[in-house]
């Protein structure tokens, strides 16, 4: 499996899925191909050069692939050289004692388990209309809700990802609660606006192994999408000049916080300065980690994009300090 | 009428509708109220001062009033200082000679005819989609779409206003077309978005006599209430997925040009960066014309903050030209 | 009491603290003294018209005085017009039955009680040099650190505010930790950052009752101040070249997120990250609360400058929804 | 010719000019070629693998040289990879049956023709210094400012692109000045600034076929360039103290609408507004219709540096839909 | 004298000029003025209450006028409180022992002795096109370039303070020359940029008494007025393609150091960074310590608009120190 | 002697120091090195192509190395291609004719007789708290102080290089001084806050040879660390309390200039204001000299990074000049 690949392994074999294909020219002139792969355990860039025509045709993406390959480490991070591949078919799958399920990385959760726990959330919560409206906009996209990821790559990017950002949300509300009693917080408000605030990216991501936004997603964007799933169930549920709609509407448009962030309008209500809050700190603890988990302790990440180019320190083991 | 009234005129009596009463405290401890008036040739500030509770109570937005009063310069602003006032109810107006619409700015065009022209335009256009979704959505608002103004203060704040920024949007878009005949653009895409543009704001606005946005405006935003005026008027008719539904909206959406200016996403189609540069073309010149009316050519507007402070030299008379 | 006057209550007579006054001149050329108020349920503007020097001299900050004055409304925040006034020295105090704890906002927190959970909790954190730093920071400035407010007026401005804000964090990060528990997070780090990250106020702000900031915050600002508690302290405790220091120090000086926010280094810990978003979260949901409070439900707040001028909509009453 | 290369076409013989060689070094540590190449269809890049010093000293910027090559697709962009060429002199193209303005690519409009019309137009100007002042620059300047680019790369990076650029710009202000008939507008003016707000760009450019810009141009930029035009010409023509001069230089100096866009004025002119608003529009206009002419149908462009890093998708197809 | 009045003086007697006249309504409704004064020792602020158009008419910019007022301090500062006034006219002067130059505060240099030295400076030049071409422009405004300010309120808004800002910037070039002897720096250009790069102040201000800028002023901006200055001159002495006009131009128009401070090209040559630098620094310097004048030693100036409204300690007297 | 080899040299025999190491993939799929080399003469860049597990092992950050290379010109940087290479040990420099120090770009000043200087400079200082604060922190670093570079990258990086920063803003000031007599300005804290204001880089850096900054530096930079050596150095010395300390702590804190250039408190004493300009200019001048020196007269830099992307015209020659 790709997490047990190291600078010291060689030579590997490795079984894995093509999450996307790149084909790219070499300075000298011939043609090769990059590959990211994926399989449960993590992800791994391998390149096969000079690459043929044949060789483009055959590596497409959502490819499973059978490799031969060389480890190479290229600014710390480590790669693969293919010497020789060979595409397995779905029919050869057993033949190879596989299955599609292990070649994605999925969330550390339990979907299924937690989605009952949300599903039970949602139906104790009391204002009707928060309520119906919630739950019949996650029940019909229930399956891309528990697999779709939360991003092509800012954070979250596994099977699940999505749901396991906007319930981590939800339970950091939850968490806060107490802190804040001497507020007044609608925190039904908070809660659904937590669940719902990214259930547009259903149909901008192009699926739960996403490796790029769908068209009506560059053009509308997940916040617009969003916010027309809550419109348009308002009028099917007959809730349409409610203020309930209208306050869910906000909090989901105000979700990324700020207009340069892609919000149309900017928090009005203090249910969505929290919700935009919530939304930030999980992405970036999500991302951050994840650039962490991929240097030695002591060492510096590399510039990570979406924290404006900082790099951060590896300097704790959770295992160590135990 | 207002626009008579000028620096000698000393003693004046007017009647004019109050658009707004803000109620203020003197640096003496007294209270007075400020008074925006308007009457169909335009707006003036009165003050009352030494006001009472009976005064504040009277004097409410909307009410239609006699005054007199003595004329004031201030900051180069002409003012007026009530010395006594009468309210005149709507069954004594024609006592007085007066008829609601003489209170009110209007747009100096045709509204009706050009309303007209305006949907014969539309049922010219080839797309069936294109042309069907705005027809029915401009027929719904019909009312509002031809009496709101564009905004309550920064441009086209007059009745009708709403109606003909969007229609000198769709004539500018018409005039250019051909200085552009080299492109690849979807003309009728960029008429449609001229129009639909702005449609949110007849949820936006609180009238047609608007002095301040609705919650609903506030919470939402023109922009996302008109992307869901396009949504859901497309689930009734059927368009839900053709991609004309999605283009108009990402017009709409697209229509402030830039993320930081309220629109959730940018434009990524050629006609919506048309649209967008004619949208904010078109209110610039109207604000900057309005403020340039204010002053004696020679002279400088006061500081206009739609335009960053800027002021702007009236150096021209269209007359004195001819 | 202040929270108890209301814009009938014509006239009232009313024992407060000056907060801070302000002399003015009006524009009819006589001098006014602006009189910030405050007792312990809470804060009202007065004005002294036509004030003499007498006046002045008299009505200076922390003075407890007694009003008879009208009440009157103005750009819908209550304010009292002063009819006569009348300094109560603290050797009559007992004549009047007050107290000097009458005259100053509390926390709505047992401090005491949580100060000393507060301390069990170092205590009891594993860590060496973090329990050892926190512990001997805090109760070498344990009188202001129980008693100063958070800021003069952004956010937590009552006596206890500093403590009430601090501990607000620590538990926001004690309730969040489950959420985490798949990153690498040394939550030691984070508790210790929270408790101290504001520490260095207790220069920074002139007294528990602050209506300015000393020099010394002002040039250097509380968050340099608190990097050389750290530094000083870690001298004198013999820790100097250890990497907890280091570390303890980066989380202060990094808790304002942002170079352009007054940070001289921006996070480079995912610890760092977490406090900034948890400091940014309660400041505001502080500030926007307390706003709300100033304004009916239905209505909405005055512009908040430090949520960027935004304002917020009173939507909700905790009471009326249980 | 070029536009007739594609993916298909394995390999091909071109004659084509060199816009621009650069001199590279592979990851190999062997030396190539990279060449910019033009004819009158288009553009397409080539490369000279493993080039020698020979190579590099033939194959300079200017030339015309004939290649076999492969086509290769490399990040969606159509490359040659060259296997063989020759340098084809001046003297020899009768022998190739070729003419040296087969070789740039030429503005899609009648230049000359359209040189004759701006020049009625202008001569037909009323006010009598804008026309003398415009006549006598475009002329002085006549042959530059009908063979120059726009831009070396931004937009109108063709032969008589400036002219075009600036001929549309005066299309579209006369296009939209019906819509704008209720405003006070010197129309001359705005006509005038037109014709003469990137007129700067003949000294600015470093020839018709610019590959790059001059010293002076560099150090100047071309609005100060076009203002000390037209100082100098009113000083020549004794205009020196009137007022037109004065607002043709504003409209020159404001032509970018914004200090950080390079104008050292921003507009105080409504005419300022109106070409720079225009100017920003039809550069956008062209630039995107390029790029979109890259795709196919369905597909995005690549991000543009000028449009903020944004891509387009090419969603339309003028003939089809005929 | 202006600076000889102060909080304790209550009563006093003044002859000075108005700098500036403001007619203001007060909340009680009737009309007052504001008058800017000005003698050779400071500047001090006077209102006129219940002021009639008499007094508006006579009180007039630029007038000499003698008052009897009271002082006031508001927000810190020094105000009058006008009893009484007489307008004194020219022909009077003898009679209450003025002069002219009695009534505007100078620069504290001996400008004529120093522009001497200047003019002996700039012929010590060696480069024939520097030297000749900065002696014409220097002499053709003579008059104004030693007696107009460097700015309306910025800095150096004193007679002869265009004069003592060129030439501050001219001393400080020199005095760090051998700091950086290691660098390949033109120093004359240096010097020649530090002379001129101001000059066009003498168009944009309107006169040495400047209390407004100029209607060219804020079309063309002083760097485009310099700019075209140094261009016409250098047609008329026949530099035009010289190097050096080029070099001197871009150090002018780079003399604001970024685009977003109005210079339409950034600086490309080391010099224009060195005259930016200097430039910056001794304006701040100017307006700093002029505000810090204002407050007592251990007191905070108001807030620096050009400080970007930061305050700043008085902290330091040079008497004591000595 | 690298400031001998340029791009006719073809063959070169080298002794130099690795400054740095990168080992990266070829599009070849081959490793290669990077090897930044230094002596005493200037820097080059040579690379290793296809390089060994074994080379990677050899050529380490630090080691002198002796190589047979070619030249070559990349992008208008000269650059060497390794052909073979032997790492000198230290026990063989004297074989090699060879001392350490030939292996490092010094400062062009006499850093050891100038250090006299600065030392003699700081005891004739008349305030005693400056003096001595300042003597005591440089004469415990003197070391560090005498020998680290100013930055890794951006400005001074030679050995010397914080001396001979530091020492030049010292010389700066003094040179200015008389510029500025008219002002209050407390010069001995400008004076010793220009020696301090970059202290903290005795730790920030790694070394004389810095080529990286510490952890330490990352997680603190060098304000924080210089203001806590001037805050512990108070507490030490007795002086904790007074105000002398406070200044100088501030004028380091805020001698980036602003909060986004990171300095936790902008300037609020006037000497800050010098401080951070002289800073400013002093880099600045450095920096653009430095690459103007790496291209020939009349040619542009590359893009310089802390000009915000800008290129400089060499255009001047000091000795062609003289």
């Amino acid at each position: 499996m790709i997490n047990q690949i190291n600078a010291d392994s060689k030579l590997v074999t490795l079984i894995a899925r093509i999450e996307k294909t790149i084909l790219s020219t070499g300075n000298n002139g011939s043609n090769y191909l990059i590959l990211n792969l994926v399989d449960m355990s993590g992800r791994i860039e391998a390149r096969l050069w000079n690459s043929t025509d044949k060789d483009s045709e055959e590596l497409k993406n959502g490819e499973i692939v059978k490799i031969e390959a060389a480890t190479n480490v290229y600014r710390q991070q480590l790669q693969l050289k293919v010497n020789s591949y060979e595409i397995i078919k779905e029919e050869d799958f057993a033949k190879h004692d596989i299955k599609e399920e292990m070649f994605s990385i999925s969330a550390p959760i339990n979907v299924d388990n937690n989605y009952e726990k949300l599903i039970d959330f949602i139906e104790s919560i009391k204002n009707d209309i928060y309520r119906t409206l919630t739950l019949s906009i996650i029940k019909q996209y229930e399956v891309e809700f528990k697999t779709y990821p939360a991003a092509v790559s800012i954070h979250h990017n596994v099977i699940g990802g999505l749901f396991w950002h906007s319930y981590s949300l939800l339970m950091g509300a939850k968490a806060i609660k107490d802190v804040y009693k001497y507020a007044e917080i609608d925190w039904e408000l908070v809660y659904c606006g937590a669940i719902l605030h990214d259930i547009g990216k259903v149909i901008e991501m192009d699926g739960k192994n996403a490796s790029e936004y769908t068209d009506e997603g560059r053009l509308l964007g997940h916040i617009s999408i969003g916010n027309t799933f809550v419109s348009n169930k308002a009028i099917e549920l007959g809730y349409k000049d409610s203020r309930e709609v209208l306050k869910l509407q906000h909090v989901i448009l105000s979700s990324h916080g700020k207009n340069e962030y892609g919000s149309p309008v900017e928090p009005n209500l203090i249910e969505g300065v929290i919700i935009s809050s919530l939304d930030a700190m999980d992405a970036r603890i999500y991302k951050i980690n994840d650039e962490l988990a991929k240097v030695e302790k002591g060492a510096w990440t590399g510039r990570i994009l979406s924290e404006e180019g900082r790099s951060y320190l590896n300097h704790y083991d959770k295992k160590e300090s135990n």
